[in-house]
C-alpha cells in the first residue's frame, strides 16, 4: 500500500497543480494567527456555527464519509480501522454536543497567573497566551478532526490537521465547515486547515515546519507517536501510550480490588487508561487470584507468572517479558505475584509508560509511598485508572493524555493548550 | 581542528577502555534518580558542601583549568572563547556565591498547585515533582557546569552535562567535587555526571537517549541550539536566541528612550537580551535619531535604512536584510524608521526571535497594543530589555531564557525545572 500511496501522490501532484505544499499551508496558518487572536465571543460563535453547519450538512458529510469507507473497504483496511473511520448520526451528534460543550468553557486566555513588583518599580505580569499554530497528526478518525480543532481553536490557536489518509474526504468536508464558520465571522479561514498533501512525505514536512508550527501533538498508536518523536523538529507533546498496572497490596480490600480490576480491564480495553498488568502482593495472592480469575473467566485471557500458576493451576499461558512490556489494548491481562510494594514499583518502573498507575490498599503508608514514588502522570489509590480523562477530571474535554513531563502532563484540557508571556510595565528603568 | 578532535577521540577510545558510553551514563543517571529524590535538607547540604570543596580545592581547580587553557591556546581557540574558558579566583568565588544562593531558595517540590474533589468523591491533587534526568549541552564555559547543575539538582533532578570539549579537565574536576559531596551525603554520585565521551558523536548519542533523559536544554550560540532542535529525540527547551528590538514610538519621552537604548545596546552587548535593532516612529525620527547617533558615536557602529540616512547623512552604511536578521551580540546597531506601530510590530514579527521586545511610549493605548500583540517571552513598555534575567526577575538564579512556548517561557528559574503529577485518592470508585 505504501507504493500505491506514493503513486497516488505523484499523480495528484501532476493532476492538481493548485494543491498547496505543507510549508505553504503552515505559513498561511501562522500568518492568519499573527493577524490577531479572535475575541472569546468570536471564537464561541465560530464553534456554535460549526455545530449548526454539521447538523445542516449532515447528509453531505455522511456521503463524503461513505466515499472514504468505500475506498477503505476496497483497499482492505482492517475492520477496526474501518470502524474508527465510520461516521454515523450518533457520532455526528456527539461531535455537535462536543462543540457546544467547548463553547461553554471559560476563556483560558488573558489570565494573570501571577504578578509582582520589583524593588526598582518594574511591574511584571505573567499572562496566559495561545501557543500559536498547533499541529495534530492523527489516524483516520474524523471525529478527532472536530474534537481536536475545537479545543485548540477555543484556546486562541490556529490549527493544522494531518489526519489519516483513509479519512481524507470526511476531513476535508469537516474542516470546510469550520472554515465556512470562520468566513462568516470575517476571520481568516486558514486558522483551521487540513493538510492538502496527505502523503507520508507531507507529515514529514510538517514535522520540519518549526519556523511556523509551535507545537505538534501526535494522537494515535505507538508507531505514529514514535515516528513523530524521532523525526520532529517542532516541539512535541507525546500522548497516549498506556501500559498501566494495578497493584493489589496485602492490605487491599479484596472486593474493592476486584471491582477496580474488572472496571479497569473490561469496561473499555482499547483505551490507553485500561489496566494491562495485575500485580498481586504474595500475602494476598492465594485468596485474591482465584477470585480475579473466576470473575474474568470467559471475558479476558490471562497470562500469568509461575507463582500465580502455582495458585491458579496450569490452564493459563506463562507470561513472557514481551507480555509485561505490551500495551494489549485488548481483553488480555498479564499477571504477576510480587513479594512486596518495592518489587511492584520496580516492575512498574521497568515496564510502565508513566501514564496511570494504581494501588489498592487500606494501608495509608503504603498508599503514600506508592503515590510519591511511582513516576507517572496520574497515580491512584483505591480508584480505577479509567478516570484519567479530561472529561472525568472536569476539564470539559481533552486533547489527549500527555505521557511526557514538559508543559502538560496527564489529561490535556484547554489549560494545556496555552503558553504565557511576561508583560513588564516600567517608567524608564535600566540596569 | 575537526579532524584533530576526531583523531583525539579515536586515540582516547583505544587508550582508555574504561570510558563509559553516553547511553550507559544516562542509564546510570536515571537509575540514580529513580532510587528516590533526596530530601530538601540533603540537596541543600550537597550544594553547600560543593561550595566548600570549591574553595578548599581552588588551586587544583585552577591547575585543571590551566591545562584546558594551554590546550586551547595550542589549538588556536579564538580569544573570546579562551576568555569564556578561563577560571579566576573571582569567577570561582562567583560560583561559590551562586551555590550558596541556590541553597537559600525554597524547595520547588511537593507543592500542591491545585486540588479539587469530583462529584463521585475522588480527590485530585496536582503536585510539583522533578522532571527526572535533565541534560545540558553547552559550550566551553566551566562556570555553567556549576550554575546549571546546582539549579537542576536543587529541583530534585539528576543532571547529565555535556560541556564544550575545550573545558573537559575543568568540567571533570568540577563534577568530581559535586560527586564527592553527593557521596559524603550517601547519595548516588551518578545524580550529577559529565559525559565521558566529549566527542560530537557523544552529544548526538545524548540527543537519542529519550529512554533515560527527560529534557535536554542547549545553552550556547545559534549553531548549537539549531543542531539540538534538529537532531534531538529528547524533548528540548530552546534557549537564548535574542534578536531584540527597541521601538521608539512617536509619543516617547526622548530622554527615557535614549537611556533605554544606551543601556540595552551598550551595557553588555554580548548577551541575548541586548538590543540589536532600533525602530523609530517617523514622527519622532527627525529629533530622536540625531540624539541617538550622537550618544552612540564612537561606541557603537550604526547600520541604517534610507529614511534614517536622509536624517543622519551618508556616513553610515545602509542596513541590509541580513543586518535586520542578525543577532550581532556586538557593538553594532541596526536602525529603521517606520511609519507607525503596526509596521514596527510587523518588522518584529519578521525578524524577532520571540525573546524580549520593548516599546517606549507615553501613549498607554499604543503600549497595550504592543504588549498584547507582540509574540515574545517578555514584552516591555518603558524599560530596558536587559531585565530579562532570572536574577533580575527575582527567581534567584536562572538556567537560561526559553524562547519557545512549551513548558517554560522567558527566564527559567527553579519553577521551570519541575513537572507535576496528579495524585488521586479514592474509596473504590470505578467508571
Amino acid at each position: 500500500m505504501t507504493a500505491n500511496k506514493t503513486d497516488n501522490r505523484t499523480a495528484d501532484k501532476t493532476d492538481n497543480k493548485t494543491a498547496m505544499t505543507v510549508t505553504e499551508q503552515a505559513r498561511l496558518g501562522k500568518e492568519a494567527w499573527n493577524t490577531g487572536i479572535p475575541t472569546i465571543d468570536q471564537r464561541n460563535r465560530v464553534l456554535l456555527r460549526t455545530a449548526d453547519l454539521l447538523l445542516a450538512r449532515q447528509q453531505e458529510l455522511l456521503a463524503a464519509n461513505q466515499q472514504d469507507q468505500e475506498q477503505a473497504a476496497s483497499e482492505g483496511l482492517p475492520l477496526p480501522m474501518q470502524d474508527r473511520l465510520l461516521l454515523t448520526d450518533a457520532r455526528i451528534n456527539a461531535m455537535v454536543k462536543g462543540l457546544r460543550e467547548v463553547t461553554s468553557l471559560p476563556d483560558p486566555l488573558g489570565i494573570v497567573q501571577k504578578d509582582w513588583t520589583l524593588p526598582n518599580g518594574l511591574h511584571i505580569e505573567r499572562v496566559s497566551v495561545p501557543l500559536g499554530l498547533v499541529g495534530i497528526i492523527y489516524e483516520a478518525r474524523p471525529n478527532v478532526t472536530i474534537e481536536a480543532s475545537s479545543l485548540i481553536f477555543k484556546a486562541g490557536n490556529a490549527v493544522i490537521l494531518r489526519g489519516g489518509q483513509a479519512a481524507i474526504k470526511s476531513n476535508e468536508f469537516l474542516t470546510g465547515l469550520f472554515q465556512e464558520a470562520l468566513r462568516e465571522e470575517n476571520l481568516d479561514p486558514h486558522l483551521v486547515q487540513h493538510l492538502e498533501d496527505s502523503s507520508r512525505e507531507g507529515s514529514a514536512e510538517l514535522m520540519r515546519c518549526n519556523d511556523y508550527v509551535d507545537v505538534l501533538i501526535p494522537r494515535g498508536g505507538q508507531g505514529l507517536i514514535q515516528r513523530v518523536v524521532n523525526e520532529s523538529r517542532v516541539p512535541v507533546i507525546r500522548t497516549g501510550e498506556g501500559n498501566c498496572h494495578l497493584f493489589v497490596d496485602q492490605a487491599a480490600d479484596p472486593d474493592m480490588a476486584l471491582s477496580i480490576l474488572l472496571n479497569g480491564k473490561l469496561q473499555r480495553p482499547s483505551v490507553c487508561n485500561a489496566i494491562e498488568t495485575l500485580l498481586v502482593h504474595e500475602q494476598i495472592a492465594d485468596s485474591f487470584l482465584p477470585l480475579a480469575a473466576k470473575a474474568l473467566a470467559g471475558q479476558c485471557e490471562l497470562r500469568i507468572d509461575e507463582a500465580a500458576a502455582a495458585i491458579l493451576g496450569d490452564q493459563y499461558p506463562i507470561a513472557t517479558e514481551t507480555d509485561y512490556a505490551t500495551e494489549y489494548n485488548d481483553y488480555i491481562l498479564a499477571v504477576k505475584v510480587v513479594p512486596d510494594l518495592t518489587e511492584a514499583m520496580s516492575h512498574i518502573l521497568k515496564y510502565g509508560t508513566e501514564h496511570s498507575e494504581t494501588i489498592v490498599t487500606e494501608d495509608s503508608e503504603a498508599a503514600e509511598r506508592f503515590l510519591n514514588t511511582v513516576d507517572a502522570a496520574v497515580v491512584y489509590v483505591n480508584a480505577s485508572p479509567r478516570f484519567t480523562d479530561g472529561g472525568e477530571f472536569g476539564f470539559g474535554g481533552e486533547l489527549g493524555i500527555s505521557t511526557q513531563k514538559l508543559h502538560a502532563r496527564g489529561p490535556m484540557g484547554l489549560e494545556a493548550l496555552v503558553s504565557y508571556k511576561y508583560k513588564v510595565h516600567g517608567t524608564g528603568q535600566v540596569r
